[in-house]
């Protein structure tokens, strides 16, 4: 019954015309065929089709097979059948076929070469070590891991980061506080809808969390940030929360001094609120040990929100919550009753992923990789540019690169003509601040250089032309902003 | 460097109460047991450690190991450490162990029994063809599909769809079209988004879902359902869009009429307005092919909403939108630049499942064994409970049993007490219908069954337990609500 069966519409003895043609059934081919017909204006509406008898006579086919074909599109809507007048295409204006409009692409076309920061090479993705966690996980999971799923997360996962976190970030909590997200965006969202606002904000950050808190209805204030991290001695009373990223203030480098993560954990107990402590590349660090979590300090007062995506993909949609006890409800509800955002089989591969041993293995390769680039950069940059002062280059993904005041549009705009995508730190700043553009503070003109993006073979050429873009004499530091002139595109 | 290393504070010269043990270098050792004595209370705040050299010596470590732990410790705000009066335990209140509060259950404990409907038994997930559609899809997927994914989702998948979904459902569109989402719900929040409201509903559906259309912004007011689907006739012009189900009436069963079918088109083509056609169980039709979808009759006014939730697992997260051409870019707008939500090796794990034929094989499977299900309770009712009608039950994952006038609730009660959950068709009814506890229409007190829920073992029991919970004698149609007598709870 079911196979290819092609005919056509001149040999119909019926003078329908008909393309009956394609896989399928002999009822779905009909009713295809008599679908395609009416939207392309070839049975308009109204037209009075053949009585289902005639038209198996002519097509050969079984008479109920016909008059299946019919009943169905009756029933979808095609045809109206009324007592008496036989069947005929519905009475109705028939769609035209829209306009065909090209679909413009909605981004420019992307540079060659790319040094934007938070994008990590793909081609790193463990796909073997993946697939093998995948099969284990999969094959060992009970059913209930195939239904309808619980808002907190795959227990076995909590288990997993439970162990990895406290061994690795020195963060305290049981699988009962951590909470599974689809990556650190939902986290904040989640905390966001909890806590209200305002909150304080480094003001270095991205734009895409103060937007998004702003979505939920969260305003944010902005802290001074200078090489200690953000001056936690400017929070206030009114903050509900603050949001820092003490292992390497993003993207300006360094971890949160000493006195000031004290600080800020007093401040939270003093006053009720918390800290929401981003720690997006606690992993990386290259000198030394990672410094510990300050969710460590306190974890009644310090909510942990991490995530795979610098370690391991980003297209995973994982990320993870380690909140105080008194929160854990409060945020589960915010999620809704059943889980809706990540997957379930994904979670599970990553809990074997993370027992398994294969992702410490990930992070230890990952973190010889990005050592290597930032090496490269630096050997780079003293060679070619030794003027430029290089920051942040201890832990991370990325460096910045000091420029001389009222120099970073235009070394952007050099970048692009060179073919180089990369961003400046004016881009990270909050909007309350007024920055070197508008007269505020000046010396923080720079670079924001996302050394882990390109694919391996790129990543010569990307700091060719990153070095080619910047300043070619070092501008006094205390000279009026004068940008040099814009290199010349490549003929 | 690494391995275990145990000691124990006895043996240590000095007087600090560490317990050193665990694996790790000596270093991470040293500042675990540095840390648990600090949190302990057994070093309290403003405690002089001993000089790292005296430590040093006494643990017989290097002393870099020591100093080292002091210098990240002092990092970490652990301790403190100032010129001339060495380093000491941090002067600020440490936090104490917080009261470990046992964690009270979310849910009361489930029934033993369960004909709720939504979560269709997770023992049927294809493990081992999933896991050959992952192997194929992520070692032959580009790199890119491991960086920042694109809103729209993978073109894989959205090729795979439109085929899929036009042979299947009669759905006419693009790959362009379709944009992929965690799931309906995904698919719905962000339509409420982009459409604004209010929109107008089928007086019974998804309480989740009229929940999360008023969570964004978007008031529902209910047409009327009959047995022919709802009343399109009163849909107004103020609607922005109308919500339906048109393959199956969600939850009391039919399809939507031909002629509705083709009116509600009319109406959304002359208003301006939108049909939200969601499909949600559109594969599982039993006595006959399933009605194709409304959106094969004007796909430039109607969404189709679908997900793999009912044929596949809820546990995937992975949904589709078919827009009209107009809608794609402010959806794929409202979802944002990246994606944040599903994970795109789930995606192409998919497309290969579709493409492969697997996923074909899968509905065939599940259909058999739901039509095998239905046709189990359909004769069960027959033989112990001929008094009650059966509806909805030529397609879906559910079945209405209509109760007489006023029983609904007791029989849900009297379900309970044979420990079996089951849903009255009133938890369903919009808010604003007077429902018959209100006075309302009579005649529509029901069940809904969920008949795919059960475990294979457990459904024969489930029935059992369902006929013993419907009212033993049929109460005439027009007598006065009496509840009959609750069963009595078993023994």
């Amino acid at each position: 019954m079911v196979g290819s069966w092609v005919n056509s519409a001149e040999v119909l003895g019926s003078d329908l015309p008909l393309e009956l043609s394609g896989t399928g059934n002999r009822r779905a081919v009909l009713m295809r065929a008599l679908r395609e017909a009416i939207r392309a204006g070839r049975l308009p509406p109204g037209t009075r089709l053949p009585p289902y008898r005639s038209l198996a006579a002519d097509l050969g086919l079984a008479r109920n097979t016909v008059a299946d074909a019919y009943a169905e599109l009756v029933a979808e809507g095609w045809l109206a059948a009324r007592q008496g007048s036989g069947t005929r295409v519905a009475e109705r204006a028939v769609p035209r076929t829209p306009p065909q409009r090209p679909r413009t692409p909605r981004r420019a076309p992307r540079p060659l070469l790319d040094l934007v920061q938070g994008k990590p090479d793909p081609s790193v993705f463990p796909r073997t070590a993946w697939l093998a966690s995948a099969r284990r996980a999969l094959t060992r999971a009970p059913h209930d891991a195939f239904g309808p799923g619980d808002p907190h997360g795959r227990p076995e996962l909590r288990e997993a980061l439970t162990g990895y976190l406290a061994r690795v970030r020195g963060v305290r909590a049981s699988p009962g506080q951590i909470v599974l997200c689809s990556g650190a965006a939902h986290g904040l969202r989640l905390l966001a809808d909890v806590l209200g606002g305002p909150w304080a904000v480094e003001e270095y950050g991205l734009p895409f969390h103060r937007g998004l808190l702003a979505a939920h209805g969260v305003g944010t204030r902005p802290l001074t940030v200078d090489e200690h991290g953000a001056r936690v001695a400017e929070l206030g009373r009114t903050d509900r929360a603050v949001l820092l990223t003490p292992a390497h203030q993003f993207p300006t480098g360094g971890p949160l001094r000493a006195d000031r993560r004290a600080a800020v954990v007093d401040w939270a107990r003093t006053t009720g609120s918390l800290v929401v402590e981003d720690d997006y590349d606690g992993e990386f660090r290259y000198d030394r040990q990672p410094v510990g979590a300050v969710q460590g300090l306190d974890p009644e007062h310090v909510v942990l929100l991490g995530s795979v995506s610098k370690s391991l993909s980003t297209t995973l949609r994982i990320g993870w919550l380690v909140l105080p006890e008194r929160l854990v409800e409060p945020v589960l509800a915010a999620k809704g009753e059943r889980e809706q955002w990540s997957s379930a089989t994904e979670q599970l591969t990553l809990a074997d992923f993370i027992e398994s041993g294969a992702y410490d293995r990930q992070v230890r390769r990952m973190r010889q990789r990005h050592r290597r680039r930032r090496d490269q950069l630096v050997a780079a940059l003293e060679l070619r540019a030794p003027q430029v002062r290089v920051t942040g280059i201890s832990a991370g993904l990325h460096a910045v690169l000091e420029l001389p005041p009222g120099t970073e549009h235009s070394v952007v705009r050099a970048a692009a003509w060179q073919g180089l995508a990369v961003e400046g730190l004016g881009d990270y700043l909050h909007p309350a601040v007024p920055g070197p553009r508008d007269g505020g503070r000046a010396g923080r003109d720079g670079l924001v250089v996302g050394y882990a993006t390109p694919a391996e073979h790129a990543y010569p050429e990307a700091l060719e032309a990153l070095c080619r873009a910047l300043p070619p004499e070092p501008g006094p530091p205390s000279a009026p902003a004068s940008p040099p002139a814009p290199h010349p595109a490549p003929a």
